[in-house]
């Protein structure tokens, strides 16, 4: 049985690792996949796009996301079953709907309520360990989610607001969403929708970020764009995403997620 | 067969990558967990401290753990076996001995000696991938303590100064042991010593570091405070920590492993 | 069976568990080992140093690696396997080529062509995930390396540029290679070419970096440096590096991979 795990604990320190002890511990057999643990500290909107767009991509199984800034307070934790038959594991913070609403939507939800199925004490701090982990080990054991603890209305659960672009006539108002290790910016607005505003491959758009303006030109691919150029570019999970040929983008425009990006059409 | 692997080999080279590769030619079936590789280069205490803290949550096996300015000195390198049957493997330079203390204390040690049980050649420098990692998936295969070498007074090992607070009428001096991704800073306090000094959930204190004085307040868990405030809270391991409510203590302090941190008591 | 896994993905985001996930989906009993994902970004040669010094630590089987500045462009995709029978899955940029000719030498190169073998949909910015990991995954559970599309003359096959030291009567040129977490930095140079300039243990020479001239003391291991000594050692990897025994060479030096490095030797 697979379980994968997605948490905003970084590999600096133990978390990760211990996670992985006490899942090892209940689950001896299941194999765990780590898809990362580099989310921003507490970023649960990017945790949440970062599910979504990988689990498709993950085999099936338990699903273990942790990106949790209301822990210790009231915030629930929740197991459930999308129709697709996948579990995901996680707070109740919006973090997992997104994955579950591609999954085949939420078919049933359990609060993480019975203590059986978690550590022997549990933390006020540290509830992957004491909490989410556990469940998640036990669910790869064969543990129904009914026994983890009472029945939750999908309905009632914590929604994430997720950022819309503005598309207008001259100017398209998108946020960065996503910052990654090669300094690419992904935006919140796909290909169909740039080119509905023709922004095709080989057009020039200005792109304004934090005042100041960049000439970019929307790409296929990398390969298409010579060394220092900026381009516009679908990337590798569908969404519009700035990057620099052979360079830093987020450096370059000290951009970070959540921040907005004005694409300014140049009249035909 | 468990083998989890504590170091301060960091994730950005393969020195971690080589270790297992060099344990799974050996130990094909062996199941490795990394507890993390992000202590600090030679930090020997900081990670003597993790090791005591998380082995409690890792499944029984073998336990490897490589933080060793002394490599190519002559420092000893050891297996050991603990009370509850726990195998320990890393260097006489006490950075398994808190953690063996804490799992039925030292029962044997042996001298990791004969080159049967190593890779052909021993360089000067990797320990970690030419003896230790051979020895640990020697151990994992079922080879006998000792097979290894000869036997070591658990006397005559190597044991690390711990610091311990100092706790007046009117102030606490400790130290800070460890700085995690979030920024939180571990000290080297219990919540019992804290709560001794009359210091329970919602006192508030001033914490001097760096000549600088701060008001932080006792808190249960993060949530209990409001963003921007500083809280000295019992951190999953049963440490006091200071943290700040959706900031990064350390960087705001400037302070880092080793460092002296003062609690002022208020009087009351 | 094995896979092994080099790439320049860096562990902040989901490119390395999304790879783990597709290998996972395709062959579930393969065990992958990560060798390191801290190539730094687009450096071929790093990639290909690294793939060959740490390959011959690993356990047969199929070895991916991806380090891949020209996506999307015109570079063929291979696996090739070596006269040792490793096979070798990664881009035609050189990246694999050191590696296959320390393991034998290449036998018999094929292009990954075959859309059976990819992921249904082929991106134009990630072939780690939908064209380089599933023919990996595939070849891990037996496909031939023949299925995977027609064959390349391994004469054709793209190479890497490797720097070469200028070795002369007052002085050696050598060249930063790879620069390590602990501040290390690897020079293109072998011991036995430093011992044939009478640079034995003991002998001091002056580093030249960056217009700066520092003392230097070659040393066979840091035990038998002084703190804050700079010495020249053979590493594990048998390359000559530059250290300071206790802190961080690359950071005092400023030297990043691919500056020159020169060793002026001292007159007898």
């Amino acid at each position: 049985m697979f379980i994968t795990f997605l948490s905003d604990f970084g590999l600096q320190d133990d978390f990760v690792g211990t996670c992985h002890g006490v899942m090892k511990r209940i689950a001896p057999e299941a194999h765990i996949i780590d898809i990362t643990h580099g989310i921003p500290p507490q970023h649960v909107l990017q945790g949440a796009l970062v599910l979504r767009d990988t689990l498709p991509y993950m085999p099936e199984g338990v699903h273990l996301a942790v990106v949790d800034p209301g822990v210790g307070g009231h915030r629930r934790a929740l197991a459930l079953r999308t129709g697709e038959g996948r579990i995901l594991v996680g707070p109740d913070n919006g973090l997992i709907l997104p994955a579950a609403d591609l999954l085949g939507g939420v078919e049933i939800v359990h609060e993480l309520a019975n203590p059986e199925y978690a550590l022997d004490t549990v933390s006020r701090t540290f509830h992957g360990r004491d909490l989410f982990a556990p469940a998640a080990a036990h669910l790869a054991c064969g543990v129904a989610l009914e026994e983890l603890g009472p029945p939750v209305d999908p309905q009632a659960l914590v929604q994430l607001d997720m950022p819309e672009p503005e598309i207008g006539q001259s100017r398209i108002n998108a946020t960065a969403l996503y910052v990654d290790q090669f300094g690419n910016v992904r935006l919140n607005l796909t290909r169909r929708q740039l080119e509905d505003a023709d922004v095709l491959p080989g057009v020039t758009v200005e792109l304004e970020l934090a005042l100041e303006r960049y000439y970019a030109v929307a790409a296929r691919t990398f390969a298409d764009a010579a060394p220092g150029d900026i381009i516009l570019y679908e990337d590798s999970y569908r969404n519009v995403a700035v990057a620099i040929r052979g360079g830093n983008a987020a450096e370059l425009f000290g951009v970070t997620p959540g921040q907005e990006v004005r694409i300014h059409l140049r009249s035909p």
